[in-house]
């Protein structure tokens, strides 16, 4: 996952850009413009489930640093995204029980990156995340995780609900975290997991909640409604690593 | 702890707002200035150990929100700051041993705000701070906070080691989260405690660390340094939250 932020301007450097398999994170393209290329870019950006943002001549002329932008600018993402496979196998690699994060609409990039961090510390293996309603892998994002991003995988997935129902066949349990549930502590946490935060607001999505196999709660009591998502991963991912580590020394 | 912000202006009134006792936050002085009243405020601001910062006059005039400052701008604390004794007061009214949180150089205000609320709902009695290199109760830190600040107590000590001391004298552990240090799943952290958490590039600095009892350790297994400050303070809290409510059911 090699640092390479980059903007490419113009047509046929977008176009070739998609066609290449390059995460675009974002795209701008000029309103009201539709002619064969800026048709074949909306295609490709589709297909990707690219986030388009239209927008008028003088902002891309702001945005643009060549200023030859055609009517089309692309931010690649920052960083490389893994793949979900990749995250598997450095589990089986370390011979350890598949220990995996998956994001549901965390939004703010401080939370993500400080997410990350937690999770190279916490030994999981990779980080998941939805293309939509999500942050990418920003400058931000790699700043806050302190160095982790070029650790751990982080891999974007189009459908959350999807990837999950792949993984359970393939024997992995999903703990969701939520308000109501099972208190944590009471919970075994020691197989192939992965866990499932939501955003602080919305917390996990139904349809997210509904594939998870259980649901973890973490003891509260305080006068507010809950606790930061990147602490309440970290808490959560710790109570995992606890009962790893007792369940190795009984062995 | 009701909200206050207040920027308080001119001479007069900020002697009387530091006759009265109010928490000065940051001290802004024309630079140069040193007649009575200037030389008065500067004593009161060295008595409560202020903050003061020497600037020109254009930068008075861009701060000043009545155009009347006479070469004097106070900032007070957002929120009021509670008492050590506040904290012990009310661990000692909800039957539990104390539980206090102690900041050793923390100045990120998102920290400051996110251990705020993570001490509120790990139902620790109080966050103690230093009154030197921290952040104080801003409007930042109330906002990160999600409401915890109007819960929770905050207490900005003069000196730290000396505060810790007599703590210790009335019974409580002092337990420091280092690198260094027993795994914490392996200590017995259900008794009188304060929990000290230090900043990220430094760790607990050594004359606080000296004075501790034990140093607990967070399990890290990735490639960085270290976890987020509000992260390992969530981390650690739940440990201590975890072994508190085993040892209750215990009994």
């Amino acid at each position: 996952m090699r640092y390479e932020e980059l903007t490419i301007e113009g047509r046929n450097a977008v176009i070739e850009a998609f066609r290449s398999g390059k995460t675009i994170d974002k795209l701008f393209l000029l309103d009201g413009c539709q002619d064969g290329p800026i048709r074949t870019i909306l295609r490709e950006a589709r297909k990707t489930d690219t986030i388009i943002t239209f927008v008028k001549k003088e902002r891309l002329d702001q945005i643009s640093e060549t200023g030859k932008h055609q009517g089309v600018i692309a931010y690649s993402a920052a960083y490389k995204y893994g793949t979900v496979e990749e995250m598997l196998k450095r589990a089986e690699e370390k011979g350890e029980p598949p220990f995996l994060i998956v994001l549901d609409n965390i939004e703010d990039p401080h939370n993500l990156g400080s997410i990350l961090r937690t999770a190279n510390q916490a030994g999981a293996h990779g980080v998941i995340i939805p293309k939509r309603r999500a942050v990418g892998l920003t400058a931000t994002v790699a700043k806050v995780s302190a160095g982790a991003i070029n650790y751990t995988p982080v891999a974007k997935v189009t459908n959350l609900v999807q990837t999950i129902s792949e993984l359970k066949k393939r024997g992995i349990w999903f703990v969701c975290g939520d308000m109501e549930g099972e208190q944590m502590y009471q919970l075994d946490l020691t197989g192939p997991i992965g866990v499932v935060i939501g955003s602080e607001g919305e917390g996990v999505s139904r349809l997210v909640r509904e594939k998870c196999d259980f649901t973890a709660r973490i003891p509260m009591f305080g006068n507010i409604d809950s606790l930061n998502a990147s602490v309440a991963m970290g808490v959560l991912s710790y109570e995992i690593v606890r009962q790893r580590l007792q369940n190795a020394d009984k062995k």
